[in-house]
């Protein structure tokens, strides 16, 4: 097996990013994000209600939805509500995305009411789950803006903020941020959340042909440190606007 | 009752329409409409294969489903993948969707392959069901388009445009293209499904309050028919470009 | 084409109807309407709440279940409670009855309380939506019958009757009251509903083959209007009893 | 507990029974069976096609659905295709009148295709389980007879006839064919299947709220055979019209 | 046909019984029982609850639920919790345990709570349903015995103990306690739900290819009757422990 | 916060590990894990097809199901087959195990055939997951070898063994293998599966409420893997037996 190249940008650079916040106006949050080729709409809405196990703790909550347009993918794909269940598969990302916004969010602070995250990608390149987070934070930080402009809540209860990257041995050679294409070739790969200040909220590694070490663990913790410092900069940038 | 008074446009004008053609470039054929802060995603997808109901008849399909991003609408509603079904009202919109799709569409030259319609509305105010069939007939020209240009289709299968739009009676005045608010105060409204040509394809009318009468019903389709006539003009410009 | 021509009754009869009140006595209201040879028994229970989003609002509610027998139709057709859900198609008819049958109620002298309506097909040659709401409005009529001698309700909440009836153009013909082989072979229907003194409640109108015009559109209308009146009557008899 | 009199007939009689063979002429075979109050609409649709384990076995099938129009019994129940699913019960009745009829059919003599039964309760007064394999078997053989006369049949795959009744131990009194009220009342009840030479196919028997003795159980039996051996009778007048 | 022999055992025995008590000693009662190569492992778990219908009645509530490892059978099965929903067997079975139990136990006694009972088949060789209601009745004792020490509950709801056994009819000669080879190929059996001092709860009996007699049923009955005497002192032995 | 001390085994101990080969002899291959008091059924059925989209691919398949018995958990939880739905967690564990174990087998050795892997929780107290990778490699290779010995299978298709455990930071302290109480208190926990030489084939940590630092997934890195290799030799000790 040759060493992969990737010729399109460096091995430790991220896919063009953009954030356009506000993307749908109507929401209390909302920010479309794209990495690349991969587009995703995120919104979060606000309810004044928290689910049954919070009632009366004077406590918040934030859960998140996914879910993919059929046509986002180069072949389509079954809409879920058609086949009137969600796979596995996306019931594991809105988990995911569900945990890592949590992780930054002071419960208390939020008081008892829910801020409801959909990240829906309408075009999917690779990375979809990655993007979702690193987007959905961008629509919350906009809707618990809102709370705070409104009064309804006192303190702002965001701790810091949280984004997501990929990173994969691809051909024996460690990258940042994988496209469709590379991830289906890649040999192993991890997503992993992390807040501005570097810490982790989230890792899921998995091999899927060769098992890895975990001297190779440790470089793709790396690089994904580097992409996340930068896609921190680019929510802020976004929450500029 | 005092008549109601639209001030934002003539009653007899549609809303402000934009349509974005190849919307999701890796799609078949795509288009996203605006029809005021209406706004749907329309994609089309080619399957080489038919129904059970038509293998080997030499007959083509052409079949729709729609959706609504959660927070597409005012208070967000719940996810219909997460509920584990669709509503009677999204099953409703989709027959509807494909049924006037199908009217103008010769099946024996499309040959005996399928198009999938998706209409996704990303938000939605009154009106996403005609909007989405306006905007998934550019997507299907489009798609056919390309398999024009692939060969795949000898000769073009699609006879003529189709395109809809709202009509109702508000505080007793008829007006063309209602938005939310209106569609939620009208006495009675129309739908209508029409032809380039100007040939009836799909009517449904309903009194939400008060009966209508025939003669009102009269007025309602003329305005339609006005209405429709513009926005065949608009799917043709936006079908140059 | 040649034109067809409908031998065994005018193309503006009615098929022989048959309305039987009461068929199921222990209902609160019940009627079994056979229109041809389609045949559907229609009940109405009274249920003394009233949906959620009508609590305390001191107003009524008319709601409307459908149903096929599986052998009902010429080859058998799944039974849905097996298949684990309602088609499409069933969602649409029986929102559509609940629609016709609330447009005549006064939801306020009703007060705060539902008649649930259901609508179950024991034999199916064409037109079961239209038969459906024709004998549900004797079956409601009967249980608000039944609601005002028990001094439930002081005053009736019926404002006049309602039914429906289908038209159709089969091979280039107008026709009233289509049965099943000239509904599958018609170019265009229209299910009309309205009030005895004339007023549209719904009108749902398809082109199945070839698109139709205004013009046609009217003289189906004016067909309806015909066959409504007579429906009227035969509804009137039949509470007679 | 003083002994219930039951004063409407002797403690050893059915209710008034009457069977309406061919009640939906086109359905392949067909009854409506009225026990009492209890009425059913029973009927049998031949299919040429096998469940997938008997494909190429030379062997036949039969197969039954039960199901109650919501408005059957007194206080109106929940429809089960709006529910989505068949209760524990209506599996438990359906899978016992498949097994009851398959008792009394030479699958082999029947040859490679299946009769779908389908029992649909449309007034409920108790026995609705029995009454439907008393129907069921009208409709059944009314379905064999037609395909001995198509000739697609050589020989009648039915042995004898079969039917099913009630009875049970109301107030310590042993009852045959219970009706609701005596039903709910009952200390114990017995439904037993039995074929026209007086063999058992099925036998049920619950202790409702005292348990009972074998003795007990004799003599309900006795009961059962008496009611059986009169039912089988009304079964073979009805085919003779 | 020549007459079946059993030769593991005589005819009228029961198979080797082991019943272990506290299987699952977080449980607030367990058992494994073994009955031969079947063996099902019964849970009762307390719950301080009861259903609606129950509440504000000062009357409890005792319901069960049955599953099957999908390796249980010789060629697994599908697991129930994938496929989306219980089978109408699964239904029927833990409707059949639920009350069987029920039938001793006083409600009143029992206080406004409800036992929920669970019986999972690790491994089926026949007569499954039968040692899941005999191993419940362990489970069931060791959680009521819970609920006395604690003090919950004053007085001992259960009435007597319950157990229950198939018997049939193999190549004409009646057996006690069918394995799953002698139940596959067996003219009858019967399933048989007795309390300790011999009333029937539950007689369920079902005619496989041949029907039955009165006077084989009879006998039947008595084999149950000495395999529920001696089931009994094996409950009765492991409740000792 | 004070430092959480682990009185019952050393921080870097794992609980104490049984696995019991063979422990439901009818399945292909089967053991019964034990690590501490988290207790799980593995079993592994051999199936001669594969998925639709191996066919004719010359490649074998392995999956895996996950269930818990619902009085597994300290309050007893809802059983997912009367829920109608496996859970998001549910569906997440079951796809790690599949992953898990694919990792180790030669798809092209195993031949056209899977094998479907069932761990059934019977109790949990923590680490459920894990526990059911490593035992359901037990049942794995047991199966395996059934294929070896029938000569079904020509070269063992296994080419290491897999397991599983958990390490997590408590109160500060790093610990391995986390029972229940103090998985719910951990601020962080990663759950490892690893080969027996080493190499990493899923890593999954997530911040439950403190986020970590690299160092300190670097030390429950190695936790893990000193856990992994003590596995491994009891995996290895019960296949010898």
């Amino acid at each position: 097996m040759t060493a992969y190249i990737r010729t399109s940008r460096p091995a430790d650079s991220l896919r063009d990013i953009r954030i356009t916040p506000n993307f749908l106006p109507r929401a209390d949050g909302s920010a479309l994000i794209e990495c690349g080729n991969t587009k995703v709409i995120c919104t979060a809405s606000i309810d004044e209600n928290v689910p049954p196990f919070l009632r009366g703790k004077a406590q918040g909550w934030v859960t998140a939805e996914y879910g993919m347009l059929p046509a986002s993918t180069a072949s389509r794909m079954r809409r879920e509500a058609a086949a009137g269940k969600q796979s596995g598969r996306t019931q594991e990302i809105q988990r995911l995305i569900g945990r890592s916004l949590r992780a930054v969010v002071d419960m208390g602070k939020l008081g008892e009411r829910q801020i409801l995250i959909d990240c829906d990608v309408i075009q999917a390149d690779g990375g979809t789950r990655t993007a979702s987070i690193t987007g959905a934070f961008v629509a919350l930080q906009l809707a618990v803006g809102k709370l705070l402009s409104d009064g309804r809540v006192a303190e702002n209860p965001i701790r810091e903020a949280v984004a997501a990257v990929s990173a994969g041995i691809v051909g024996g050679v460690p990258l940042l941020d994988l496209d469709y294409p590379e991830d289906s070739g890649c040999d192993s790969d991890v997503n992993i959340v992390m807040t501005a200040s570097g810490k982790l909220i989230e890792i899921q590694g998995t091999a899927e042909g060769e098992s890895f070490s975990v001297d190779e663990l440790t470089k793709l913790i790396a690089l994904a440190q580097k992409g996340i410092a930068e896609l921190v900069q680019h929510q802020a940038q976004a929450l500029k606007r």
